[in-house]
């Protein structure tokens, strides 16, 4: 692993006019950059009020810089944050100007990237930062402050250690190629090896949420033309999102919105009605309706409460569980004195899109739906990422491999280089092991300036 | 004046993802406030680590967050920053959070207006701030950076001190009305009148170059059709902006684009060829082309050089000078060896705009004839703006009516009313003499959170 030595500079906060802006250069240099450009280093961490004048001479800006000493600092290494007036023009001169001085501009991600280099932030804490910087949910936030103070890490910290102790027991053999592990030591190898791919797959469990963390619970609002879908993604979003007639089947295309619900971010989509005898068009609708059901991980299935309970496909119907649907039943102000509706295994709920009677309890009720998809691994929130989960899914074959070769008295040898396997995949997750190329992909991923 | 003393808070940072955001919040609840989030008041201007938990314990993001003392902060109160990872939902959180806690948001301008009420700037100063945010071209930066360091509100110092002693020496007579003003020191009034209106003369002169400054120097690409504006105009944007074709008469409506040349921003204005003898059509384009040459700062008058020097409508040609006009004979490249071109009264190029021949030299060309426009009183660039104007036309005024009053002997006590009335219009300038209604005024046009 080689460490950075050129100091980078980049832009921290979004181009645009605003009261201030930040710029923030990291690397062993930057002591002397600071005292070329102002004078002196302050002591670390104290705001200090100064001219910026450019390698020219020529006043840019007044500004308020702060410079942090290695290691107390985001990167681990000497940094500077200068506050400039919120212009995008000035802080183009300032950052123009630290690259006249020698600095370099940042790669995306670099300055998380130094930050690992340093031992300041695990990978998993690298892309909680990120993580954080893109959440747009309670939920979202509160899982990636929480792997930001190291609950993932934390979990594969205790993977890590459960499998150095199985290694070692095998290990201990190889060097004894003509004995063969006791029946008691492998029996209790197997017993470990069970253990670690349980907690293996308790963590793969929570990849599906971490998606709907990161992009949004897919939520699918379906039902029979006319039945009010479009007036319930409009309430939900809060305006005419979509176009609304008396007129059946006047959404065609499926449409998408987020829309934050409780604690929640939601995907929320419109789809054209399931009408059971559809002209050709409609039923080029209604099978798009049908693909977005089939990833659906809610389902807001709107009834006009006016007619008799519809029939849904086959195909969608079983994928509704009292745990992911809600049952609304629109038109509640045309139902008159019938307060009941059809009983059905699902939460329920009576509303008029005319009127809004009962449109105030929606959201609870989705967020309640909502609520109980959060993964928790003991007294943590875990919501693993696509990446994470391909190096537990390697870990999981390699336990695989191993378990199978020890049950099968293949050579001790083997199996040990199996459990090794496992160690390279859990190890790719905190990236305590060295692997450039999964860094170099990783990094480019997130913004510039981070 | 009354002192704000409720504690207000923004967003200072655009809107956007990014690596961080900066919320300040300013106002004497401010240490009491910073105790009860993070369980301690730093010292001031030391940048602290946490974690931000709002009101109801939920942890929010970890921070940075520095407390700056009354009154030495940019408002002049007790004022804090919290930088938290740049996504704007984590920043409305923490602002949702201040003021929840009591703050209120801020409106457009009031920390620049905290900053004028507490006497940390003059309304020159605050005025300054905005001319930073929105500086666009080094001239520009350099003009709001002196302006930011006092250099209007030194000048309107030593007008109002020169009045202040005429104004003295006039009132010293209003207690003895039997006493008529002695004609040496009504000879002193005079000229000490006359000096003033030069002054007032001088400032005000500058107001067309803050307009230039502040919203581009306007630069119009005349010519006959064909000639090649649009090429020259996409040469300076550096993008294919214009249509261009071999066609004349490619452009129709007028199009303007900003540019930088040199230290200075242009608005670039290409417009329809001056055809001699028009299409109905194009004559309503050519209208426009000379209603645009009729307010130009700047002129390119582009010229075929392979054709007989054009004549131009004498409205437009009697604008045309040497310190204004870049004369630029396109079509060098057809020129072959006729490397004279016809002797014209302005700065002279060649260029081609089907090769790129010449135009190298056209940005440093544009730019030192837009260097001679700066304006300077004595040693400091100055470029007043509309409100300034407006008030320096006000003083002028009063000041010719004191000067005729004096002249004609009327009552001595008329004339130190026009004398104050120059006064207030001066002490406008800086803010001196209040004027709540001028300030809510200058302050709405802020942006939020400076």
């Amino acid at each position: 692993m080689s460490f950075p030595s050129d100091a980078i500079a980049a832009l921290a906060t979004p181009v645009g006019t605003s009261a201030i802006a930040v710029v923030r250069a990291s690397g062993a240099q930057v002591p002397a950059l600071v005292t070329a450009i102002f004078g002196e280093t302050p002591p670390p961490r104290l705001a200090r009020h100064a001219d910026y004048k450019d390698i020219a001479g020529r006043l840019v800006d007044d500004v308020l810089f702060t410079f942090f000493a290695a290691p107390n600092s985001f990167t681990g290494e000497d940094t500077v944050e200068i506050s400039c007036h919120g212009n995008p023009f000035i802080a183009q001169r300032i950052l123009e100007d630290l690259f006249a001085r020698g600095c370099r501009p940042a790669e995306p991600g670099e300055f998380s990237k130094r930050a690992f280099l340093h031992g300041r932030l695990d990978l998993t804490q690298a892309e909680a930062v990120m993580d954080l910087i893109h959440a747009r949910s309670e939920r979202a936030l509160t899982a990636a402050n929480q792997q930001l103070r190291g609950s993932l890490g934390r979990q594969m910290d205790s993977l890590i250690s459960q499998l150095i102790n199985v290694l070692a027991m095998v290990e201990a053999y190889i060097d004894f190629p003509e004995e063969d592990l006791p029946a008691e030591d492998r029996a209790a190898v197997l017993r470990s090896l069970a253990q670690l791919k349980t907690d293996t797959n308790r963590l793969l469990a929570t990849s599906h949420y971490g998606a709907m963390l990161r992009d949004g619970i897919k939520t699918v609002i379906l039902g029979e033309p006319n039945a009010g879908k479009s007036s319930l993604l409009n309430r939900l979003v809060g305006r005419e999102r979509a176009l609304v007639s008396p007129e059946p089947g006047t959404t065609r295309d499926y449409l998408e919105e987020r829309v934050l619900v409780g604690a929640h971010a939601l995907r929320l989509i419109d789809t054209a009605g399931l009408n059971p005898s559809p002209t050709s068009l409609e039923q080029r609708g209604i099978e798009k309706t049908l693909e977005q059901a089939a990833e659906a991980d809610l389902f807001l299935w709107v009834i006009d409460g006016t007619r008799p309970l519809p029939v849904l496909p086959p195909a969608t119907a079983q994928r509704l569980t009292p745990e992911n649907t809600l049952a609304v039943f629109n038109k509640a102000d045309l139902g008159g004195g019938q307060v009941s509706v059809p009983t059905l295994p699902f939460p329920t709920l009576r509303v008029s899109a005319l009127t809004g009677l009962g449109f105030d309890q929606l959201p609870p009720a989705i967020a309640q739906l909502a609520d109980a998809f959060q993964n928790q691994v003991g007294s943590e929130i875990i919501a693993i990422n696509a990446r994470h989960a391909h190096a537990l899914e390697q870990a999981r074959a390699c336990l695989d491999s191993a378990a199978t070769k020890l049950a099968d008295g293949v050579d001790t040898a083997l199996v040990a280089s199996d459990l090794r396997g496992t160690m390279d995949a859990y190890g790719q997750i905190s990236g305590k092991i060295d692997h450039e190329r999964v860094l170099d992909q990783l990094f480019a991923t997130f913004c510039i300036g981070k």
